[in-house]
């Protein structure tokens, strides 16, 4: 590949920061689109004429602000969502030392997004899938069951009753490629009954919104506190449903009351409208055992979400909704909005298979010990290293969020640390500010480091002018 | 589960008669729902009061026209997608031998949609899923490429090169989860430049112009013949887009001659029109070289689609486009148009796998001996046992096309077929009468016996008064 950069003199004091600047304004102008590859350092350093140390630090740079997505045996790529937010970096240049490891990922991978993936149990996923190809009858190689195979959708809801509460039939369970391609479904099967207007957690995981908006629904933004989503706010916003995550609110990591989830299913039930509660990492809780369901009060009016993209990876792509039995009929009767992306029948009979010998549970079982283990330890080096921060929503789930005084930039912090190895993101709630860190790829052993670049990122931002010592 | 089924004197002579309408009508009634389970024969027998033999045998013959779907180990249960067609069979009463098998399948299963599902390489897949599992980094267990993973992008590229002339770049392949998945992702592009009406061949697959009407676009039929679609009926209609079946017309069996190839060409780009080519079975010809694809013509009009389906398994939900680079653009700046359902990216790096190794081509070799085969088996039994049907389009593919008398009920012969265990598809073509009629799945031994019981379908429906000898 033939890149063409200008290391223009004005963008920075040093070659390195010269070349960062033209690699950044290559992939923010879209010269250089998401996925393509970039040249191997060797190569570019030839064409700039510098030394190819300049070109590796420039690549690790801007792997660690997210624009790039260096992968083993792979090369260097661009990558799929460069982080608009990371533009900060460059408007205060980082006098941090270079990133010297191999980049192919963060030095330390706090992004709240991402289960253990060092966890996944390859051995119980490969013997099951060596099972089902053994014993899979020829017929059931053609094309499957649209909306999951049975065996799948019975584990779902014996596992689902059992470990969340959830009251429902392997009928009602829809097996997709995961949260996000149950949404789009989600959305039109509500419209088509009608709806209009969908209320969404503010602040929350924007693909919940713009998923509701691509649908050609109306998103209207709920406020959420400490206790989650408001349902007192709902009253005169004739909403057709509510997306709510009731047991572990993202991103601020608040836990729906009770009194709250009572009077969340009371609106539904008196105005019709029917929730969505997104379970997208309940069966992780450290304190006392996972609160219920919401669907278990109530499984006419909710519809339940979950995956196992943060109980065994991402990469497998397989999720399910729940549905009212009501949906169910509706669901059948408009082939239109059979799920788009039914997983592989393979996986889906692999995946049925470890929740019947027990290995999802002794799975998540691990899990939860690694979590705990990862989480106190970014505690301890929070309180250690980084006092000034007060911590919440970290009773559950995967990541905690650190609240900073309210009018510190966070965009800023998150960049900063960046520029120092720290992948994680912006809190992005009106009135608050606060960065949200997943422990989930932080191995004890690192916390203390990944504390201390946070500190200095977080000096460089709230204290400016103060010059902290590493 | 408690099934009401009222067997009513009137629906037959026999109880068999009486019980195979009673769930009949259940079935097409919607009071048992696609998916639902039924009793066991045992129970069902029991309720009704008649000898379990009964029940055996209604369900089997439900199962041959398409209403149940009998599946080893997981119990009867309605079918998906129950066949409207088959109804005629219940206005003639069958009075052919019961169907004995053990209902897993239609006794003689020439469905053309599906490739020789007794051919899928398990081994090797397995083989693949394996290397995979043990050599694929932590890191990649994370979210994938939302447009496929960039080894198997590569690997497409360079395989659509080879055996079918496509000129393309990794960045410009989408992985899928197959067709099916890639026509919303293609629609919503074109409608997001402006796109209204596309063309679609007439007869076609169905699939292809529901989805266009479901992107809210307008599908404009366009006819074929013999030659495959007719471009010089194109001019007036203000289409953006033409979907088209170039190497293999579905469901006439027909090849876009070389003449029609140029002339939709030129008026794609006279028109600045965007050309689908659904390139669903193309790897299979047997008697002179594959024709080269429409896409390698012109790769800035041609959107080249194609899956696994017909070459490994539908199974594995796998599929691809070729975008012009103009359309790639326009998909990395939509983030709502991304696909959909990406598959697993364990999956798609064992395919790539499979590419690189070569497996795929000696997959298909192997296939293209068994194919042929089975198809010499198909047409020789015609020939001898059917020889008033002219056969259409077998010179490709997995299917051809049986013609019938113009005036002949296609609709009726198909019913008829069911009833006797013999499964296949109408044209459904204006003006001409016909069968599709695949030979993926019908082993050379089985072909007499299929074709024999064709040839009673015909005579009761083409000479209604004439009594066959079997």
């Amino acid at each position: 590949m033939d890149l063409h950069l200008d290391l223009d003199a004005s963008a920075g004091r040093t070659l390195r920061a010269r070349a960062e600047h033209a690699l950044r304004e290559a992939v923010r102008s879209g010269r250089l689109p998401p996925g393509s590859r970039l040249p191997a350092t060797r190569a570019l350093a030839q064409q700039l004429g510098v030394s190819r140390g300049v070109v590796v630090e420039a690549y690790a740079q801007l792997a660690a602000e997210g624009y790039l997505d260096t992968r083993r045996g792979g090369g260097t790529r661009v990558a799929d969502h460069p982080v608009p937010a990371a533009a900060p970096a460059e408007a205060a240049p980082s006098d941090a030392a270079p990133d010297d490891d191999d980049g192919s990922a963060p030095r330390h991978d706090l992004r709240p997004s991402l289960p253990a993936v060092d966890g996944f149990p390859r051995q119980a996923w490969l013997g099951a899938i060596t099972r089902i190809l053994r014993t899979i009858p020829d017929q059931r190689l053609g094309y499957g069951d649209r909306n999951g195979e049975p065996e799948l959708r019975a584990a779902l809801a014996g596992s689902l009753a059992r470990t969340r509460g959830v009251r429902t039939t392997p009928e009602e369970v829809i097996v997709t490629g995961g949260l996000r391609d149950s949404l789009p479904l989600l959305w039109r099967l509500l419209k088509a009954r009608g709806a209009k207007r969908v209320g969404v957690e503010e602040p929350g995981w924007w693909r919940i919104s713009s998923s509701v908006a691509e649908a050609g629904l109306t998103p209207v933004p709920i406020p959420t506190d400490d206790e989650g989503l408001d349902p007192s706010k709902l009253a005169s916003l004739k909403l057709d449903a509510v997306a709510v995550t009731p047991a572990h609110q993202f991103p601020t990591g608040a836990v729906l009351s009770p009194t709250r989830r009572a009077a969340l299913v009371a609106w539904a039930r008196r105005r019709g409208a029917i929730i969505l509660e997104d379970d997208y990492d309940a069966e992780f809780r450290y304190d006392r055992q996972p609160i219920g369901s919401l669907q278990g009060l109530a499984p006419d009016l909710v519809v339940y979400g979950g995956s196992c993209s943060k109980t065994l990876a991402p990469a497998l792509r397989l999720g399910w909704l729940v549905l009212p039995s009501s949906l169910v009929a509706e669901l059948h009767a408009d082939d239109a909005s059979s799920p788009a992306g039914t997983p592989p029948t393979i996986d889906q009979l692999a995946l049925a298979d470890l929740f019947d010998r027990g290995e999802v549970d002794r799975h998540l079982r691990r899990q939860r010990i690694r979590y705990r283990k990862r989480r106190d330890a970014l505690l301890d080096a929070i309180a250690e290293h980084l006092p000034q921060v007060e911590v919440r929503g970290a009773a559950a789930g995967l990541f905690a969020v650190l609240l900073l005084p309210p009018d510190a930039d966070e965009e800023a912090v998150v960049a900063q640390a960046a520029s120092r190895g720290v992948a994680l993101e912006p809190l992005r709630a009106a009135g608050r500010s606060g960065l949200v860190a997943g422990y989930a790829n932080l191995p004890e052993a690192g916390a203390p480091a990944a504390v201390k670049a946070l500190r200095q990122a977080v000096a460089q931002v709230v204290r400016p002018t103060t010059d902290v010592p590493t």
